[in-house]
């Protein structure tokens, strides 16, 4: 008997590769937080090959909220490194696609908008840190309110790249003073998906004035003994995406990440 | 020609020997900061045997502030590990005796008071973790302004042990978000002189009230972009002594501390 492919236990998706091919099969077709535990979950950019020279050398420029964990051949749709046996156009749960700065579509696979040349860029994610920091017992908000976690375009200008410029985007996790100590040695240990955080404490800072709108995800309660701590986010490319206007990019949908076959721990230093 | 006693040339004190023997010879009574540059200096407390076992266990339960580098077999003024060709009675420029958690006397050297049974605990020092700082470019506004570091009492209870008991006593250095993340960093890599923070951004949670009236050392000023941010002291034992009353306790004197042969890179994990 085949399992419906509208019938998903979202439970049963204990590996990467299960996860991946129900997304292939469009069985999932949402958020992929939780899924796959242990694995590494990625952030996806797809450039042609026009393009991909420039957002190369912008992702060596801006490690922080862009870490390269994969770059295919142009042309590949498949990661060698961190996933050899997927398909980037169809093992992601949803993509967008950013016309001249402009979100255009959203699709559950790229079989229609697949071009020979393009070059996809696969950016660790922080959800491998919070993986860790939640193993370490210090509390992720949004996780725990089964939320979206908040991000905010910032004050601070990525390293131009090219025709890539944009504001770096960063996500938010409010943290006991205690806990802030404990998140920053604990994420220091992964510089593959965003590391240390970038600023803890004074929003206003870096250009958010307001911590209940975020420009992304959802707003999240920060109690009178928490302070506001602040990571490089993977969602950076797509506010580089609206102020640089490329022609073309394509980018997975926010939550909807794709799992790789890296396990979380692999990505650690020391 | 014979140095004078009372001409001392601190820039000459290069070495942790030289700067001992400046105490012995009784040239050196002042603070040591900036001696002796690599060389890591220590907190120094002397008890008499029978109050030993008790402190030996507060440290053991009380290791960000009582971090210890050695400890003496009793009676002797000699810690093995610590510097071997020291002596603990005339190697600092100043002590401080207590007696029934009262401070009775400085000193400049332990002759007068000292017994057969003295045990000596040497506890590691912030200003090992200071010159990390400062070699990272993460400016340490006391050490710019020429002041003791900011000192305060919290309500945070030490854990007790047998007679011991008192509370928690942190250091504060103000910095900018930025330098917060690389402070936990670098000090993390320190847990024998404090190690990391213990806090960050809210004295009032530690019991705080009034950032410009340190219980122990100078005030600094706090720049409206910054956060202060708290590290455990070796002055806890102080504060210790003034709360469990022990009927005799000897420390060095605030910023006189003992400098052993001990690079501070030694006392780096990682």
């Amino acid at each position: 008997m085949q399992d419906s492919p509208h019938v998903l236990d979202r439970n049963s998706l204990l590996t990467a590769r299960a996860t991946r091919l129900a997304c292939r099969s469009g069985r999932l077709t949402e958020q992929t937080s939780g899924l796959a535990p242990g694995y590494a979950q990625a952030n996806l950019v797809v450039l042609p090959r026009g393009l991909a020279g420039d957002f190369l050398l912008f992702c060596q420029r801006n490690p922080k909220p862009c870490p390269l964990l994969d770059v295919t051949e142009p042309g590949s749709a498949v990661p060698c490194r961190a996933a050899p046996e997927s398909d980037l156009r169809t093992d992601l749960p949803r993509y967008r696609v950013w016309r001249d700065g402009r979100l255009v579509e959203e699709l559950t696979d790229l079989n229609s908008v697949w071009q020979n040349d393009f070059v996809s860029f696969v950016i660790g994610c922080s959800f491998t840190f919070e993986a860790a920091l939640l193993r370490a017992a210090v509390p992720v908000r949004h996780i725990e309110l089964g939320l979206n976690v908040p991000m905010y375009r910032t004050n601070i200008a990525c390293q131009r790249a090219g025709v890539f410029h944009g504001p770096l985007v960063v996500s938010m996790r409010p943290l006991k003073p205690a806990d802030v100590v404990r998140a920053v040695q604990i994420t220091s240990r992964y510089p593959a998906v965003h590391g240390a955080p970038v600023h803890i404490g004074l929003p206003e800072q870096i250009g958010i004035r307001d911590l209940t709108q975020p420009d992304f995800g959802d707003p999240v309660p920060i109690a009178a003994d928490e302070l506001p701590v602040f990571w490089a986010c993977g969602v950076t490319p797509q506010a580089v995406a609206m102020a640089a206007r490329p022609p073309l990019m394509i980018t997975h949908s926010p939550g909807c990440m794709f799992v790789t076959d890296l396990r979380d721990e692999e990505l650690a230093v020391g």
